[in-house]
């Protein structure tokens, strides 16, 4: 579980994106040398996921604030709980706040929702997997967010995993012939993984060899007859339709990998507040 | 309503985030020149934003690629319909499908969110507003979003507009002391606004000279007053705990303008389909 | 008054400018570890500007490099005053010494010559306004440097505020129609300031409710009209044709905002030079 | 005379620090597809240079429009004179005018003064040169403006010319020395030029055998006697002081290279209109 | 095989560090509108790669040259094969002559090199990899050179393959553990290699289910050895001094996989000629 | 001799090439606190050049990471020689070897082959000159490891340097009309030099007054003749088909500037191991 390494040109350009040419208000309103304390508190109960790019955020804002964050990444917490606290110029903290807390609400939103599908599948040894449904510029905080939550990592991208959907498999004139194209044509660093609707399909992945199988919008009986069918020689994923109703039964059928897009395209913001007082 | 003039540098991002160096699936399964169709179907219904964003990603992925776009942003839809095709190389289709989507839900998600609560508000007068708790790196994109929705723009950042908040009040020392500071500092094209909590701090407001005012968290009567108070004299901002439950008697209480954070920061993503056919 | 967010950015851009891939003289001329003392002095009379950006010019070049930098900007030296000073490897400051000096002779260029204008408007109530006619790419320092002159800001662009020109009146169809336009259109936080060229328009820019009004190239007698019949209630900005020797009889016509392209686009470098004294 | 290789990435950068998020004056104010035409008109007689910079900041604004510039770069016109017209979207006329301007307006004001600096030596074989004594970010197309006036490039960077300049000779121990180190240390596709403040020096400089002389700050007396020690062996360039009124007896004086820091850092803009017009 | 998503900035920077500020000897000594032909001619035999590389740096310095570009990239020729031709503007082919040539000699000097490996494997079943010993910035240029030699592709860097090195099993206390880490830690979609040095280690790895073996620096009899323990499971990967001379016998013993370190790090660059001609 | 004042960039993009979203494998098999150390030793003999890049690299991957860097640039060693040691993060070590390596070996290479070409001429007073011919985007780095191996600079691109080379002498029509344009447009500051295939066509450089001259693909007699003729009165360059077997004898001509292209474009890496060792 690992912050991206482009975390810092991320931040910036959010900086950017709010601050712009400056704050204008607080030049005109908050004296030079005023100085603070503020304090993020937990208005909701959640998971929290992002402190240190809060903390980092604020670094980048000014290096001469003092931050002690509190709460470790993936920690639950009610409402109520203080998350972190800053101490220091009280122009920088009014000009960081809201980019900062934009991250934390909706990574720590992320791992909140991560986090109940997983206790749904508590005890099933199956597991949660995000998607390459993110918000765009977000994928890799979005992916530590779901880690957070309990969730394992997909693939991050089209150059560092093999997903054969079924647009390409209609392409390529069938699930054979693509998991075949598939296994010359790449690294054999990577596992080549097909999309499958249907049971035929899903015996002809098999036999053609594929590393891993993704059986999409199937109904629970289906799923089960496809559990006995790869009988564990390679890892099924599971997807389509996906919530917190249904993910237990589908869990309790495998073990198997149930990928949720939900997860990073829809989940809401942690509600999270910053409360600055002015200091000595 | 205008799509951000650095749109293309957000998408190239975006493409190089989920392509990377290249796309290694279709690179094996896809023959180089096997030709496509595709179809951009809505599976839920909703308020359509993002067609033309989707339209430049598809040509910057590959400017062969013939894209007919057939919903105009704003535009509210039912399930199954059809909203955009596609015409070309099946490879280019796949490698843009993912990031045309990812862009085309989530700013149709928030349109869509926008519109229930513009919905909610009709005939009243009361208007919606964005605020800046967006997504980090998407503003400008769900800016644009919103207005699609109906809703109209607060201020973009920190730089091209005067709020002052609650903590620059309590570090200033007061409204009327910061409003006084806000006025002599800030360019005179900007209007200064200020956000109070209680009536008392609104009549500073007013007396103070704010040009406009935000009233944060208050309940149901003591808008009713505020709204007396200011009497049409300057836009009064209501915000703060605004759902969809109770936003239309607010929005009696007015005209008023209602700056709503979930549209943009907790708007799930409409879901939409894309589906490749090979052709030729 | 601050400096931009993305100072750093610009003067790594002029490094590169000037210094390329290395400076080949000092390499070749100057053994690797001469140290030496430096003084950057001024050769005329005017408004120093631009003191912290030269100190963090050098910090850029040689994190090294002491700097005592002396004259606090805003200040009026005479010729012959020592701004700052300078202690550690030759080289760098040999390195460095061009683009600190070219920043710093052209800010303070600006500051000087705001200062005539503001000490010319000196008791009227008037105030002198930068504009956007600034030298692409340094903006928002030659705004700084106005300010340490005495001036104020206007808006910093296209995109934070409004300003109906003469062109917009023509294509939108008079002063009226314009107004109308942008009160709708633009964010409540945001006035409307339109221009005008007659008592005429200005009349209807009063009635269409404009939050200021620009009255650009009119004659004395005109300026005072219009003070009189804005009568206080509106910002009344004043353009075009404004010389060290006119402005005081419109400054004293008011009190208006008056705005003077030449102190960016036209102002003469301070004359200042940088003297480099081998050490130990 | 040729165009910075980097124009676009210097047009991008200015019109990003002028229009930001947007045009929002024009975006509330002029219609759509509303249609102009656009006149650049000389205020004031100059030397033209920054047509093609002008034409190619509108295609980037919309390469829809169509530009037709009318002066050649090095022309000299008088005012009144009709530079180029442009006819098209309003909107983007109106995104474009003011940056335009700006690169127009300072860059003929280079030229024009150049122009002036090089009538002045006509017919006397002494050559205007320009400096490093430039605007941040605006070198290239400075040095290009100065070309257009008639004027001669110097060295363009630290990187591509030696000058051993007064601070250098002071550190390295001499003329002789430094000279010397020179020599054998950079590429021999550089000459080596040394900057010399009394004729002793300029006697050691040759004996050292430099490649090239700069004589700086030296009276008319003295640089009759520099011309003929140096007896056109090597080129003699002239600096310090230089202005409209004594360049004509130093050139007479010569044949020299007079080079010349105000021409960059001290040019007054030419005064431009640009006057739209809305049409069909 | 597919050029890199990125080639056009790869190819920018390369001409930016060429030509930098600009082509001084082309602009004083070829007049701005003379026009010529030019031809690459091989000067050796050798593998042609990077034609498209070539071509595309010439449009990007020039999209009015017509570029003819003869023999596909993979393709063997000898001394004397005319590889492709221009036509236009003779500043722009001498522009881009110096970085076309050091891409096309470079890449082609990779492909020549694999050539070699590959034909001493022919008929052998083995095949030959590249590493990730790439020189700095051109890597995915050099993989696709590669693949032109008919080598094929391992992972492309950290994030996208799974490969535990001798260094990794030392810090994680032995093969057994550092594969059972992997397994669980990395996406489903990434198969786990591990580095072996011994037959007792490559047990190991196959008792802990990896799913590809790389064994570095082992003798032939060892090799054969490996060969037979791993029966073809998983893929095994021979790595370590390998050489033309003792290829054949490697390939022969199994089939394996066979990575090259110099096919990247130290091909000698193939000899091309670049002549231009005036024209007309 | 000077690292390239762009080296933290350079760096930084190899990292990213190499590293790109994170180093799964070191992630999932190496706890996050596990410390090591690490020792660079050459596995050959040869000259080091790149240590101070190397010692970079890995500061910037971590800057906890403690380097001691033994052996200064331009030292030749033997096999078996500790270059540098590390100690830190075993995570943070694993995740800069490679390009650390890469960068290490590619440099030494150059200072190795330079080095030898370089002794070959010792006692003549012929000098060992770099081309352009380097690989794209690492020509700074790659003129540095010349100068680690003994070699001079030449021009470092096109803008700042004359050659003219023998394309442009026959779009130009001849050698002296070449010269004559190249000595009226370009900066005073540098010298004139002209590619010659012939003896005639030196005298002609010679009466055209070039500061310069490059003999290319000339035979030893020819050289010797061109010596006498030249007379020292200009930096004579040969070049062309020059190998460690016939460089001595036209060393020994001279002296004379050689310029060899392969020390760049061909070098072999020079081999380097790092071992890795876990702590306490």
């Amino acid at each position: 579980m690992q912050l991206p390494p482009d975390l810092d040109e991320t931040l910036r350009r959010a900086l950017t994106e709010d601050v712009g040419g400056g704050d204008v208000t607080s030049v005109a309103v908050i004296p030079d040398g005023a100085m603070g304390t503020a304090r993020a508190i937990a208005k909701t109960g959640g998971v929290v996921a992002g402190g240190p790019v809060f903390e980092r955020l604020f670094q980048l804002v000014d290096p001469g604030l003092l931050i002690r964050w509190i709460v470790l990444d993936g920690t639950s917490v009610s409402a109520g709980h203080v998350l972190g606290e800053l101490r220091g110029s009280a122009r920088s903290m009014l000009a960081g706040e809201r980019v900062a807390l934009n991250f934390l609400q909706h990574l720590s939103g992320i791992a909140t929702l991560t986090r109940k599908f997983v206790d749904a599948c508590e005890g099933t040894g199956s597991q949660i997997l995000c998607t390459r449904k993110t918000l765009p510029g977000l994928r890799a905080l979005e992916r530590y967010a779901v880690q957070c939550g309990g969730g394992r990592l997909h693939r991050g991208g089209l150059d560092d995993g093999v997903l054969i959907k079924d647009n390409h498999v209609k392409v390529a004139g069938g699930v054979i012939e693509a998991v075949k194209r598939a296994k010359e044509g790449v690294p054999h660093t990577l596992k080549v993984e097909v999309e499958v609707d249907t049971l035929e399909q899903l015996q002809e992945a098999l036999d053609a060899g594929a590393d891993a199988i993704l059986l999409d919008n199937a109904g629970l009986e289906v799923i089960k007859e496809a559990v006995a069918m790869v009988g564990g020689r390679v890892p099924l994923e599971i997807s389509g339709g996906i919530t917190l109703v249904n993910i237990r039964e589908i869990a309790l059928a495998g073990p198997v990998l149930i990928s949720v897009g939900r997860i990073t395209h829809s989940a809401p913001a942690m509600d999270i507040s910053f409360e600055v007082m002015p200091s000595g």
